[in-house]
């Protein structure tokens, strides 16, 4: 049974499901381990193109293992650098840009994501991205400067133009310290 | 192009469409002008059934002519009666249930749902949904009485146990009287 609804992470999934179709050329600005790096390949297909992005190297590593395993390396561009340079390496529009906040699971916990590069990524992000195509944020308040963080990225949602619909959703039955999702959808 | 992000009802399609499929059973707590039962029996298709609730008899008419336009009253049962009644007329389990609040468009705006009827249906439709299956709410907290309606479903999703994942999904870039969703999704 899907449980696309149960965490940030699925619904952060059903978001970019319902924008991303074979052929499209998408940004993951944090492959982490390399989850959601998959996950789009899966969406565009061999046709399309996943451009990916990780400050440590350890987790391009995990992620150029994963996109092998599952015969899919082919379509994914990996860039050992900051999603704050992505428009320096992506500088053509792109259908979806995905983000997973925080820091690598199972790794040094003091390498986060911070306010001030997630915000300049954010931005590049909004210019990049096509009409009908989507920004989609997991977020994670609970860990020491994800609260700021959070703050920073709800505030440019709610900056943003009406060009965009900017959506965040609350898991409203767990924790306060529970990820959540800001969905920004450019209206086509 | 699906504009499926772009406000309220077209973010609770999206959730009802990822849950429901041919031949559930589903209920349209709020039928109004029928749009929602429309959009719902065409998820069900001819094997399912939608069953449909409104306290304004000019309610139900429009949605019966609008299904039958539309060649799909056949899966469709309409009842006249408050939502809070929900229990009463639907017995066994169902898939989704759909409420629209607020008052009819283009109609008496003194007859809206209201906190401790809205509260009785979710209640009962917290009962009536099997795992797996969702509950999709769009709150309209701008008219006099939304406010405090509002207050009572979010209290209602905070509430409800961890065997549902509840989300509640404000679109921060407009007005805080826009539309929202709160979205509850039973854990299979």
């Amino acid at each position: 049974m899907n449980d696309n609804m149960g965490n940030a992470v699925g619904l952060s999934h059903l978001f970019l499901r319902e924008r991303v179709k074979p052929g499209d050329r998408v940004v993951d600005a944090t492959c982490g381990n390399g989850h959601d790096t998959l996950f789009l390949a899966g969406l565009v297909e061999a046709e399309g193109a996943v451009f990916a992005f990780d400050v440590q190297e350890q987790a391009l590593e995990k992620t150029r293992l994963l996109l092998e395993e599952n015969k899919c390396l082919d379509r994914v561009q990996l860039f050992h650098a900051g999603h704050q340079e992505l428009a320096a390496y992506v500088p053509d529009p792109v259908q979806a840009v995905a983000f997973n906040l925080g820091y690598l699971p199972g790794s040094d916990k003091s390498c986060i994501t911070r306010a001030a590069t997630t915000l300049a990524a954010l931005e590049q992000a909004s210019y990049l991205v096509v009409s009908g195509g989507v920004i989609v944020v997991v977020i994670y308040p609970g860990h020491d400067g994800g609260g700021e963080e959070a703050a920073a990225v709800e505030y440019w949602a709610r900056s943003l133009p009406r060009s965009f619909s900017a959506w965040c959703s609350r898991q409203v039955n767990r924790s306060s310290a529970a990820p959540y999702v800001v969905l920004a959808a450019k209206v086509s």
